[in-house]
C-alpha cells in the first residue's frame, strides 16, 4: 500500500520534539489541560511551551514563538484562539515544521465564516509544507512515545488497537472504556473537521502500521467513499476494521450535519458497502471495545456452530437464545461426545448443547468438557460461562464479617485466595493453550466475576452472555468474508 | 387482589425464627454457605442450626432435629441431601412449621425418579400444612428482616424492586448487578422447580405487597398462563412488571427443558400476550436492572417525543440514531424554543434537537437549557448527556502526578473536589425538581462519569446513551399501555 508521501505521519506519531503553541498555566484552558495531559502521560520526547506572555510554564522554559526554539520541532500542537491562528501557522512554516495538530475550534463547524478561515489556514499551510490534523480536534495519542496530546483527562492503556474518530468526545471516551475492559491502544487520532488530512489518509497509514493489529473507526461522513473502500478492502485481508457509523437515521444525520458541517450519506448505501468490503459494522458504542478486544484475543472461527459450556442452567438458556437470534447455530452434540461427557459429569447433566455442568464447580471436569467440545467436529467455537467461578467467592471470603463468622485467620484467607488465584490462572492458561491447539475461539463470560484484562489473562472476558454472543457473531462474519475471498487460511494461521 | 390463604408468605418473608436444617461447619457445603450468608446479611430474627452431628455451629447452639427447638419456628431452610428429605419434611410437619425453603436439588430436574420423589415430598408436605419454595432453589431474600438466605455470596442492596426468578443463577446475579447500579431489592425468590408454590402465587403476593414498587420476573415457563396473565393485568395498573423470557428460540427452549424439566411455550404467543397485558418485556439481561431502575427513578412520559441535551456532538448523533431506531421521535424544536436557547449558548450552537451545548461546560446554561426543553410542548421526555461533567475531571486532578505538575496543594484539591461535588449535587437536585414540576423524565447518561446510585442521586444514570434510549422506550410503552386503558392519569400522579 502506498502512503501519501506528503504527510509525515512519523512526525505526528513519533515526534522527538513538540511545540505546544498556546500553552498556559491558567487551569481550565485547553492550552493548560493538554499540556498537563502530555506531561502526565510521560511523553518520551522534549516539550517546548510557546506563549509570549510567560517565561516558564510547569517548570519548563516557555518561548515567545516557535522560532525562538533552537532545536528542530517535529510537531506543533496549536491551541491559540481561531483569530490568532494564521500568525501561528506562519510561524510554523517559517520554522519548517511539517506537522501540526490544530486543537482550536471555530472553523467550518460554526458556519460560512469559519469555513472560509479554515480554507485560508489549510491552503496557507499546504503551500508552506505544513500538514494539519483538525482543526477542531481533541488531539492524538501514540503509545510508542507515550504521547497523550488529548483534551479530556484520559490515559489510554497501551496495546494493539488503533482508532480514527470523527468525534473527539466519542473517540476519547472509547479510549477510557478500553482501559476499563483491558483493551489497549497504539495510536489514536481525533480527526476533527478534516480540513486537511482526511479519514482515508489515516486509514491508509494505519493499514501499513506494523504496531496496529485492529483498526477502529467512529465514522460520520466520508468525502471520498470509493477511495475509503479501496483502502479498506486491502487492509481487511490482514487486519480487521471495526466501524461504528454515526448518522444512521434522519435524526442522527441532521445532528451530524450540524456538528461537523459534513453531510452523512444514506446508511443503506454505507452498510451494504461496509459488508461487501469486509468491514465489521458494530451497532452500539459498547460493542466497539468488545469487538476490538475479541479480535485481539480469539482465533477467527471456521463457521457459525457454537458450543455453550455453562455452570448455570438459566445462563445456558439465555446464551442459546442469543446465539440463535443472532444467526449462530447451537448444534446437537454427536453421540460419542455425549458419551465422553457422561464420564465426567453427574448422570443427570443436560446431555445436550448447552453443556450444563449442573453445579460441578471444580476445574478439572470443566477443562475436560472444554477440550471435548473443542475437539468436536460440529463445533466451530465455544462460549464459556464459568471459567472464573472462584473469583467472587474469593472476594466474599475476605469480608471481615465472614472472617469472624467462620473463625478464619487472615493467613487462612490469604492462602485460600492464593489458591483460587492459582487455579484461575491455570484455567486461563489452559484455555489459551486449547485455543492455540484447535484454532477455535473460546469466548469467555465472567458473570459477576472480577475485572480481567487482556494483559493478565491473554484474552478478553465479557460480563454478560449477550455481549459474548455479539462478538462471536462478528468473528464469524469476518471469517465468512475471508473464506469468500480465499483469504481465510492465510489470515488465520499468521 | 385475593391471596391464597394457604400460603403463609409472612412466614417466608418476615420470619422471626428460622431453622437451618442441614447446617454444617464444613466449608464448601451449601449448609455452610447459606448459613454464613444469613449471618453475614445481618438477619434480624433468631437462627437455629439443625444437624444431629454437631452441638454448636458458628457459636450458635445446634439442634439434632427441629423438634428439639423449644421456640416456634416460622421458617425452615432445608439443605440436606435429597435422600434424607422425607424425614426432614416429617420433622417440620411434626413441629407444625408452615413454610420451608428446599434448597436441595436432585428432584424433577434430574429425571423420572427425581420427579417421583418431588411429588411424594410435596404431597406429604401439603397434607401436613407445610408449603414449599423449591426444591432446587437458590433461596430467598427479604430486606425488611435482612434475610439473605441465598446460595451465592451476594449481599443485595435494599430498595423497592422485588423479583421472582425461575433460574437461581440468573436471579442472584441480577441482585449483584442491582448493587452495582444502585438498584435495591425488597424481596427476591428463586422459585426452583416450583414443585409446590408457583410463579403465579409469588406474583399475586408481590402485587399486593406495599413494599414492592416494581416487579421483575425471569421466566422460562408457566404452568397456568391464563392465571398468570389475569394476575399480571391487575398488577400493572399500579406497578410495572418487567419480564425477561428465557427460552425464546428452539435452542433456548431445548436448554430450558433440560434444566428445569418444564417445557417453555412458543415465544410468539408469550410475547403478544405480554404486550397485550402491559408487561414490559426486556430483551437482554443487562436491561433488567436498567429498566427496574428507570421505573424507580423517572415519571412515565406522555408520549414518545424526545429532547436530547448533550455536551458533545458525536454523542448527540448516536443518541438521535438510537431514538429513531427504537421508534422514539426526535422532534424539531419550535422557533421560540430556539430563540430562548440562542440567548444562552454561543451563536453557533446546533439550533436543533439534539441541543449540542458546543463545549459550554458550566452548570447554569446546562440547567437553563434543561428547563427550556422540559417546558416545551413538543417534548415528552429528555435524554441528557452531560450533567456529570466535573466528575472525571475531579478524579483526574487528584492524581499525584497532576498535583506535582500543577503545583497544587492537597488542600487546593480537596477544596476543588468539594466544589465539584457540590455542583454535581446541585445539578441532581435541580434535575429531580424539574422532573417533579413538569412530570417528564430526564433520563441521565454519565459517559465515563463516576458510579452514581439512586440513593445518592435520586435517579439512575446510565453509562451509554443506547442504554438510556432503551429504558426511555420502555417508559413510553408503559405509558402507552396505561393511556389505552385510561389508567395513565391515575398511575402517573399517584
Amino acid at each position: 500500500m502506498k502512503i501519501d508521501d506528503n504527510i509525515n505521519f512519523n512526525a505526528f506519531f513519533y515526534p522527538k520534539t513538540i511545540a505546544m503553541i498556546g500553552a498556559t498555566p491558567s487551569p481550565g484552558k485547553w492550552g493548560f489541560i493538554i499540556m498537563m495531559n502530555i506531561i502526565k502521560g510521560g511523553y518520551t520526547g522534549r516539550l517546548f511551551p510557546v506563549n509570549p506572555g510567560y517565561r516558564e510554564i510547569f517548570g519548563l522554559p516557555c518561548f515567545p514563538s516557535v522560532n525562538n526554539i533552537e532545536e528542530e520541532v517535529d510537531l506543533a500542537i496549536i491551541a491559540v484562539p481561531a483569530a490568532n491562528m494564521i500568525p501561528a501557522i506562519d510561524d510554523c512554516i517559517k520554522k519548517s515544521i511539517s506537522s501540526a495538530v490544530v486543537i482550536t475550534s471555530g472553523f467550518s463547524e460554526t458556519g460560512a465564516e469559519g469555513t472560509m478561515l479554515e480554507k485560508e489556514m489549510v491552503e496557507k499551510a499546504s503551500r508552506g509544507g505544513l500538514r494539519i490534523i483538525g482543526p477542531n480536534t481533541m488531539g492524538l495519542f501514540s503509545a510508542q512515545v507515550s504521547l497523550t496530546a488529548l483534551m479530556p483527562p484520559v490515559t489510554p492503556l497501551k496495546g494493539k488497537v488503533s482508532m480514527i474518530s470523527q468525534s473527539g468526545n466519542v473517540g476519547t471516551q472509547i479510549l477510557g472504556w478500553g482501559r476499563e475492559m483491558g483493551v489497549g491502544f497504539d495510536k489514536f487520532v481525533s480527526s476533527g473537521n478534516e480540513g486537511d488530512i482526511k479519514c482515508e489518509d489515516y486509514l491508509r497509514y494505519l493499514g501499513s502500521d506494523s504496531q496496529t493489529e485492529v483498526i477502529v473507526l467512529y465514522l460520520e461522513s466520508l468525502e471520498e467513499g470509493k477511495t475509503f473502500l479501496d483502502i479498506a478492502r486491502d487492509i481487511v485481508k490482514e487486519k480487521p476494521i471495526i466501524v461504528f457509523k454515526g448518522g444512521k437515521t434522519d435524526s442522527g444525520m441532521a445532528a451530524a450535519a450540524s456538528h461537523t458541517g459534513a453531510m452523512a450519506g444514506s446508511i443503506n448505501i454505507y452498510q451494504s458497502a461496509f459488508r461487501q468490503t469486509g468491514l465489521i459494522e458494530v451497532s452500539s458504542t459498547e460493542e466497539i471495545i468488545d469487538t476490538a478486544g475479541a479480535f485481539l484475543s480469539y482465533p477467527i472461527p471456521m463457521g457459525n456452530r457454537i458450543g455453550i459450556l455453562t455452570r448455570g442452567g438459566g445462563w445456558g438458556v439465555i446464551t442459546a437464545d442469543a446465539c440463535e437470534a443472532s444467526g449462530l447455530q447451537v448444534p446437537k452434540l454427536p453421540e460419542e461426545v455425549i458419551k465422553k461427557i457422561d464420564e465426567i459429569l453427574p448422570q443427570y447433566w443436560s446431555r445436550g448443547n448447552p453443556v450444563d455442568m449442573v453445579a460441578v464447580i471444580t476445574s478439572e471436569p470443566y477443562l475436560k468438557c472444554l477440550e471435548i467440545l473443542m475437539s468436536c467436529d460440529v463445533i466451530d467455537g465455544i462460549i464459556s460461562l464459568g471459567g472464573a467461578l472462584g473469583e467472587s467467592f474469593g472476594k466474599s471470603i475476605s469480608d471481615p464479617n465472614v472472617l469472624s463468622i467462620m473463625g478464619l485467620s487472615q493467613e487462612d484467607v490469604t492462602r485460600f485466595r492464593a489458591e483460587l488465584a492459582a487455579e484461575s490462572s491455570m484455567i486461563n492458561k489452559t484455555t489459551k493453550e486449547l485455543m492455540e491447539k484447535y484454532k477455535k475461539p473460546i469466548v469467555n463470560v465472567s458473570i459477576g466475576g472480577g475485572k480481567r484484562t487482556i494483559e493478565e489473562h491473554k484474552f478478553i472476558t465479557y460480563p454478560t452472555p449477550e455481549r459474548a454472543v455479539r462478538v462471536m457473531k462478528y468473528l464469524v462474519e469476518y471469517g465468512d468474508y475471508l473464506r469468500q475471498r480465499n483469504l481465510y487460511e492465510k489470515r488465520r494461521f499468521r
